[in-house]
């Protein structure tokens, strides 16, 4: 059993595996058969005795000297990630990011089945974006029911966050990944991750800013 | 001089004030005109001496048992985090996510002004994406002589993002915003925002499947 969803993995682990996963998949496009701590230290140059470290929670072994095989490692990843099976998801908020989620073939590759959106607007409601059918918010507890979806994504506006959270977890939602620059709060036992777009934003332009300042 | 761009601020606090700015804005949508660091503290669960202490990298002062002036904060805040003028960016890929971006007119909100998009794919090239026009990839280095772009945003398949990124440092973009699962490398002095879309979900699926678990 290679699954990551036993155990609580740290996160700077959580954030380091997806790069090696990235990295091998590049290699395997190649041709490339084999792949060595070291190698992939070099490549994103993180210590190779922490990529060891990190691979021991796999159960995958290298060899001396020659080291992983790729499509091993790269599926013993993509399993134990999560990203092999399926987690359906909803997506409450279909402005321009949360439509763009819908479109994202991409995501699927990473385990995320979105199966429906929620929106306010009556021009989305009863239309189908990418494929995913757009429902009135009303609509959450039948359909999050009917989908067995865990994970919930917040793209509303920020005005709009806590309300639109606890009405996906009074409907059995057990994980929250939130867009919004807003900080919202819920039960313990429920999962929550901030993807923040505008956090990253201040961070941009304040190291730009002071690169600026110390060269001029 | 409230402005943000002369002084290195710690990460957890660029995360936190995103996060004060949002609050803010809704309480001044209901109509109220002061707030309290209690208060701030009381609605995102921030300890308010932690909020004291990154207010006082702006240059506001709040009143005795009253607080700050909303506005007055609000305004600070957003001067400070550097989203009220412009820094002008080009986004590299316009697939699902570089489209949506293209397309998002809040991000201006937050002072990215994204004057040009790049692809390889001739059905976009020449076309206006949320009327930001797309450009073949030999063209970047001309448009951001023109436009004067300092930031890169990264959305192209990870195994051209190494790539990309080096053009685009090479034409003169000083700050680089990936949302590839790739890690990307650049020179000292260029900056390196990651948005881990992918190590996002790989610790959603971890935490999601611990606490399953745990109550199995």
């Amino acid at each position: 059993m290679t699954e990551i969803e036993n155990i609580i993995l740290p996160e700077p682990t959580l954030r380091r595996l997806p790069w090696y996963l990235a990295y091998i998949e590049i290699l395997k496009g190649t041709g490339v058969s084999t792949v060595s701590t070291t190698r992939i230290s070099r490549a994103l140059n993180v210590d190779s005795s922490q990529i060891a470290k990190d691979l021991s929670f796999l159960n995958i072994k290298g060899k001396p000297r020659i080291g992983y095989n790729i499509s091993d490692l790269s599926q013993a990843l993509s399993t134990f990630l999560g990203f092999s099976h399926e987690h359906r998801a909803i997506v409450v908020g279909v402005g321009s990011l949360g439509a763009a989620l819908l479109q994202d073939k991409g995501l699927a590759r990473y385990g995320l089945g979105i199966v429906a959106g929620f929106d306010v607007d009556p021009g989305l409601i009863g239309s189908r974006i990418g494929d995913v059918p757009v429902y009135a918010i009303s609509e959450i507890e039948r359909v999050r029911r009917e989908t067995g979806a865990s994970i919930g994504i917040l793209t509303v506006p920020a005005r709009k966050a806590q309300e639109m959270t606890d009405i996906m977890v009074s409907t059995g939602i057990k994980a929250i990944w939130n867009f919004t620059p807003y900080r919202v709060r819920v039960a313990d036992g429920i999962v929550m991750a901030n993807t923040s777009i505008y956090a990253h934003l201040a961070l941009i332009y304040n190291r730009l800013g002071a690169a600026t300042a110390s060269m001029g």
